[in-house]
């Protein structure tokens, strides 16, 4: 490759230091290019100039956006042109986990500009440098998973029987932006008799009742560096199927923080957390049990039987595994760890052994 | 077009109810296929399909994702052969502010399993039918004003000299969640003497001062709409420059609440907000004064000299003029309005002409 071209906010974020919540707006497009040598070039909408000339990168190439004659094509077209020669390939993120953050129609007109050049999957390569950690990127991971560890322990000041589950969500995002988290990206969770159905769906109005277990789950930003975690409470009173899944769960995790080590690949991770669910007397819920994590909510790899990643030492990745109570009722569980030589270290505070009561 | 294939979250989210913030996650890519007649069908990960289940959507077809070997375009391509023609397309949006939210290798994949159907633009159509808000819709973009506007409201509260600028920013977006908002998409905003920099950066950690003009933007959200606007306030006390600026830009807008109707252009808009600014005696600020606004932060058209998108009933749109101050110092001023047959109606609480003062 005798080039990248970054368009992703995260690829974007690592490759320059450029953090804002603007991507929220799907109106402009951002480029980066990366030449095998030489200086990057950011190739940006004016308004980000400002923000953008406060990074290291060196060189910075805007133009009026939106314009709908030529939203920055035309320009990318002439950096890219001046930097790859023309029998050379430009370097895309095209795999599984990525997409292309510009207009479709307008990356067609680009291919066709650059021609003969041609453009091909950076996907691995950028995955590769990604998904190993630096000792400063560990450290804000840490600092976000220490932000929602102190939001956890506010739980039982406001998840009472008869507060409703959106409240509750509501009350969840203020004691983490209180916290410290510069915003909230994500947060989901569920409630019901010994265990919840689906965990993606947006709260209800429904109030907590005596008996349910809630599970609050977040993906916080401190610094643009994500946590995402979850923990589980018992309203009023913990059955005996909740107390024993939620104990098998975190034994199941247990077993895998001491296990995992570098070298091991993301299927051997979801097979120790099978096992252990098994080991432990409970059912192996479906999906992936645990993924990287760092600037986006999840990363590669997966934790599924098909996954072959190799885990590599300096690695960030959440332990999930998930347990199915009956038919369409589940529980989750979740830790944040960074993978060292001898094993995995925790970045969030470990949940308690016991499923927590709120009395 | 035989068939629109969606993978957006706005667009599957406008198209089914699907609302969720798991889209936070990079991981699966989602697919709705809206054939020409018959019933439209969910193609998407089984952890989606309780929530799926819960929507209008009578078809779903589901896969486990993530599976690197196929993430879900056997099945797609299964989908969008039975319901497109050989010789048929298929509309995708590819036009400005639209991206395909899915692996750019798993669509090339797709373009030649489907072979020799073919991809063509729809944004147009998406775009026509997603700019004209239906009333149901207005009434919640205008609860998600509603709640800024409380929020706003208790900004005196907290937005203190000696309070850092971070510190703002939380206490904002906690009185947002307080207020009603689900959560809280976009917060942005700037202070500094007479006028702000720029208003992408995130907050930093310098204090506020006396003589500071602190400015906050949001776009907040409930049940899946946002609302997008801004207010400034004066820490301490308000320079002559500053209150003169505020004052125009109230005006320029007061008068645009006037004179704006269905049948002008998105381009008349600008001018009537450049022309304005001009006569108040401000600077209009450079980029676009307003834009569409609903189920994201920013949506068609943009109030630019260059946007010639008609005007239409129905239409929910932001103004937002700009003026500069100085070199690099502006002051920006919005409001979110639905486009009458008789002309705006606002729907934020129509912000206070005098720039208001926090002693």
């Amino acid at each position: 490759m005798d080039a990248l071209l970054l368009t992703a906010p995260a690829d974007v974020f690592y490759a320059t230091g450029f953090l804002t919540r603007f991507w929220e707006s799907p109106a402009r497009p951002w480029f980066v290019v990366i030449p095998r040598s030489g200086d990057p070039v950011a190739v940006i909408p004016a308004i980000g100039a400002a923000l953008m000339a406060r990074t290291w990168m060196p060189q910075i190439r805007t133009w009026d956006a939106p314009d709908p004659r030529d939203d920055g094509i035309g320009l990318l077209t002439e950096v890219l042109g001046d930097l790859v020669p023309e029998q050379g390939c430009i370097g895309l993120p095209m795999g599984l986990e990525t997409h292309l953050r510009m207009p479709l129609a307008d990356y067609a007109d680009l291919c066709g500009r650059l021609a003969p050049r041609s453009f091909v999957d950076a996907t691995r390569v950028i995955q590769h440098v990604r998904e190993v950690k630096s000792p400063a990127e560990i450290a804000k991971i840490r600092t976000s998973c220490a932000i929602a560890g102190r939001a956890f322990d506010a739980v039982p000041q406001f998840a009472r029987p008869g507060r409703p589950l959106d409240r509750v969500f509501r009350d969840f995002q203020m004691h983490l932006l209180d916290e410290g988290a510069d915003w909230v990206s994500y947060v989901a969770g569920g409630a019901g008799p010994d265990g919840y159905g689906d965990v993606i769906s947006p709260a209800g109005s429904q109030p907590l009742r005596h008996g349910d277990v809630l599970m609050l789950d977040t993906g916080a930003v401190r610094e643009g560096y994500f946590c995402d975690f979850d923990r589980n409470f018992a309203i009023g009173a913990a059955s005996d199927v909740a107390r024993r899944t939620h104990a098998a769960l975190w034994q199941a995790t247990e077993d895998v923080l001491q296990a995992l080590r570098p070298g091991m690949l993301a299927c051997d991770a979801h097979r120790l957390l099978c096992d252990g669910l098994t080991r432990h007397g409970a059912i192996p819920g479906g999906g992936r049990l645990g993924h990287g994590l760092g600037i986006t909510l999840t990363e590669w790899p997966s934790f599924t039987p098909l996954d072959r990643t190799e885990l590599r030492e300096g690695m960030v990745l959440t332990l999930e595994p998930g347990a199915v109570i009956a038919e369409g009722r589940i529980m989750v569980h979740e830790e944040n760890i960074v993978l060292r030589a001898d094993g995995p270290e925790l970045l969030s505070p470990r949940a308690p052994h016991d499923l927590p009561v709120i009395a």
